[in-house]
């Protein structure tokens, strides 16, 4: 058996010295990374019993250090590199830091680990229980697509085959034809679709799909843009061009009403243009984030075989028209025994929403979660001393925790010995748990705790004298929460308004889009000139928001009338 | 563009006409099928508006028929095979009409329709909660692995590869090293515990994933065994073999407390024998049910890359010993400095316990759901009559209904005017849906209902006069469904019971299976004696029951003397 080294080397480029290097960051920049797990895979086994022989004494540098630095706040989150510093990085520490994922072996996938996992698994809740109450019901179709359902479409988009991923072998064989790993799903439900409808009375047909889903891309991101991804897709048929129309912003919508008032995302809902627009559909509607560098969250479009560069769904609903209809024959007898083709909408969130939360919210210190969405919405850590019996703390504690849990909140108590009250609060600061409570042995002398909020650094965040008494403590708790929820939301929002520049030159566009901003401004340019912008500027058009302020009436490129005004900017 | 029949022909066999056909049975037996949705795949779009335009006629036809046949309850069943007639006919029959999943286009995949999605979401919700309540966390890792990480194994283990599906392409290129597409993950978790644990603070490490998995059959069958599965692996590390013993038999009663009181499936918990165990673990634990054909529901031993022929899992938890450690360097340092080697549990449940419930509750009319799991729990009919207001009915269907759901019953009302209330009591029965309640004008002028037990036929399942006062309404439904849950139950256990005969020599156990029953007796046979029983009977040594009955201490085979007492059986 050899060292641990020697296990980790398997596949080129190997996850921990691949150089773009979210894991291995630390390992480059060395010391001072305290937070509770090593990315230690590069070390064999005599440096790691040497380390680990190590601690007690590094613990000891440690504490001495803390204490220099006022209880060692500041000196535990220089694991992450500052916001302001460089935006890219500080995404990718805290993705690592706070443990919410980890590279796979194949270059381009991760691992979703579970603190990661459960925000995606409170984007799954909201969104799933919204889906059913709009009348959607889940169900589950193959990965593994026939190539020739993507080739039957070859003569009305682009081709899919640079970013499939495709099995040739099966079962010991050479297959006679090759199978692709669903990129995603509208052949093989049309496929589906056209036997399961017959009359106008199968319709509307309202499915749902949480499923993985694999483009093969070069230049990766945790979350943003991996290889595979989670997602869910819906896919619905309508009898009527406009009922398919109504589905689509009704989905959107939803999406609209998930990112606002549970991520806290002040999203903006729009139209894509027509080349922006999804290859497939008549008309894509997408919500754009800003996210804290400013570059807008990409919920482009996408040609399920497009050639268009790789993108992730982070929130888009397509009006599929008839065209995948025609393509698979799915049709149905109307009222007066005419077939039909049926009228479609494909809407979709992925685990890019995730990265999203973070780049909206995140702060140098690390994750801000907004509590509808934290996993753990409130931390209690007891405040144990050496000399002073703990019972009456822990007594107390426990008491708290059962009246938030009977109170339907999240509640998390951190009652280990081997770590300091101090190295827990950076702890849980970093990983954005909205409030966290402290109790120790004078306040429940006193009958009351002390509770931080997360979104509020230092002194000001905290409040002293909050009663251990269950129900106000409880009233205490739950209103913090509704406030941080809020103010997240409030905070994200003058954000990016005060990064909106209303631009009516071309000039104005390209001084906004060289500061990071966006820029709103009417616009009349044809597809051509939208490219030309995107050449020269790396500005996308993001949406004609439906919300349209007031205008000029000018295209600020042409000077042509213009009756809509259009964002543009950078995009993830 | 093609008709319709070209549409679904495009991969050979094509979904409607490969043979095996429990999606073209009812073609292939013609008429009697008037279950509201039907295969017609294989019709062109002539045949298409013929048979809609036949409807009207039809369902005149049908009219008389019902009436003839007392209501035409019995007549609209037909399409369901009786199950005494031939079991496994029955069960694609079930499968097909209830729409609980269909074929997809390759070859041994399966499309889970919404129905079916509902009972696995069902599964699903119940497992993830006594998962969390047992300190587990979800994740989620990538599903390509290299075909390295599987061959690392190839000394220990048979190979897996006559199973795998194989990603050789991806992104326009050949790989340079193929990517095996996930069969279980034990090669990918360990790849990543190796480089998570490093100390015995980070143990145990509970991770459970919630994936699709594929392995390469040629003999499918919806639900129990599919090319594509859905299921969930649990994957733990810890300290000590002590440890890894307790998870392992801790997570096997999770699955069996599952399967008693919310599948109401009257599983015997036991030990594999050790050629049947999982070929990476010391050993490996089952939860065995009984079908309706009196079969086990195999929950056998799979080597993740053994040879053995493919099964699914139902409910099999394995101790692992430090085997995939020893394999993957997954090893942590003691409080004494020294590295050592995890010990490790896995355990998985898939989309097979479907196949499971139909075949444990179903009987000739169609499925029969135990409550906890129906998705519909309750479905209210109202019965409304051309000549008389529908008002009052409707507004008494809407209070029932919302005093229902007020109780978090899952409440269904079917008010559609196209059916009459006779179809839609088969269609419901053939459902599985565990209550109806019938409401008529002349039960509202009574202040009473109708309702009918799934589970008791005829008039015997009915209870006339059933108050329309919600808070007694409630409490008789809630009642009824425990009971109903219950009774499912004790029907399974008296059957099984039934059917499970204690044998003292090996022709009496030859006799049992012959009988297609469970022969239970004291075992000391060796391995070859185990095999030759498998050869020579067809019947498999399901388990060692932790519950052990009294018996004679004598082998049955070899007249040894026998500490235990196993149980042989045919099995899925």
């Amino acid at each position: 058996m050899g060292p641990a080294d020697a296990e980790t080397c398997v596949t080129a480029p190997c996850c921990c010295c691949r150089g773009s290097a979210w894991l291995c960051g630390t390992v480059q920049r060395g010391g001072g990374r305290l937070a509770p797990r090593r990315g230690q895979a590069a070390l064999g086994t005599a440096e790691l019993v040497a380390e680990q022989q190590q601690q007690p004494k590094q613990q000891k540098q440690k504490k001495q250090q803390q204490k220099q630095q006022g209880g060692g706040k500041k000196g535990e989150a220089r694991a992450i590199t500052p916001k302001s510093e460089d935006f890219s990085r500080w995404y990718l520490d805290v993705v690592r830091e706070c443990q919410l994922a980890d590279y796979g072996p194949v270059r381009g996938t991760m691992v979703i680990r579970p603190y990661g996992y459960a925000i995606w698994e409170g984007v799954q809740s909201h969104l799933d229980r919204a889906f059913k109450e709009t009348g959607h019901q889940n169900a589950y179709f193959p990965q593994l697509i026939p190539l020739s359902f993507l080739q039957k479409e070859a003569d009305h988009v682009e081709g899919f085959a640079p970013e499939l991923a495709l099995v040739t072998k099966g079962g010991g064989k050479e297959l006679e034809e090759p199978l692709v790993v669903r990129p995603t799903s509208e052949t093989i439900v049309n496929h589906m679709f056209a036997q399961w409808v017959q009359s106008y009375r199968d319709l509307p047909l309202l499915i749902n799909q949480w499923a993985n889903v694999h483009r093969w891309e070069m230049r990766t991101r945790p979350f943003v843009r991996t290889l595979e991804f989670l997602w869910q897709e819906g896919h619905t048929a309508h009898a009527t061009a406009q009922e398919a129309e109504e589905e689509t912003i009704r989905m959107l919508r939803v999406y609209e009403d998930f990112a606002v008032n549970v991520a806290a995302m002040p999203v903006v809902a729009g139209r894509k243009s027509r080349i922006e627009s999804f290859a497939g559909a008549n008309c894509t509607y997408t919500i754009e984030a800003m996210m804290g560098d400013r570059r807008a969250l990409q919920a482009r479009r996408r040609a399920p075989w497009g050639r268009q560069e790789g993108a992730r769904l982070a929130g888009t609903s397509h009006n599929l028209g008839d065209n995948f209809a025609r393509a698979f024959g799915t049709r149905y007898l109307d009222e007066g025994g005419q077939l039909q083709y049926v009228h479609q909408s494909s809407w979709g969130v992925s685990t890019r929403m995730v990265g999203g939360i973070i780049m909206t919210h995140g702060d140098d210190a690390g994750l801000r979660l907004p509590p509808r969405l934290a996993p753990t919405q409130v931390v209690i850590v007891p405040i144990l001393k050496k000399d002073v019996d703990g019972e009456a703390v822990m007594a107390a504690v426990q008491r708290l925790e059962a009246a938030l849990r009977g109170a339907g909140v999240r509640v998390q108590v951190d009652a280990s010995t081997d770590r300091t009250p101090g190295w827990k609060f950076n702890q849980y600061e970093m990983k954005g748990v909205p409030v966290r409570v402290e109790v120790g042995p004078r306040d429940v002398e006193q009958g009351t705790c002390v509770t931080a909020r997360r979104d509020v650094a230092g002194k000001e965040g905290k409040q002293f004298g909050v009663p251990l008494e269950p129900a106000a403590f409880v009233q205490h708790v739950t209103a913090l929460l509704e406030d941080i929820q809020a103010a997240l939301l409030r905070q994200a929002r003058d954000f990016r308004d005060a990064n909106i520049v209303d631009v009516a030159s071309y000039e104005e566009l390209q001084a906004a889009v060289a500061e990071g901003k966006w820029a709103r401004g009417p616009w009349a340019g044809s597809d051509e000139q939208e490219r030309q912008v995107k050449e020269e500027t790396s500005a996308t058009l993001r949406c004609f928001p439906f919300d349209q302020p007031q205008h000029s009436g000018t295209c600020f490129l042409t000077g042509q009338p213009a009756t809509e005004v259009a964002i543009f900017s950078k995009a993830y």
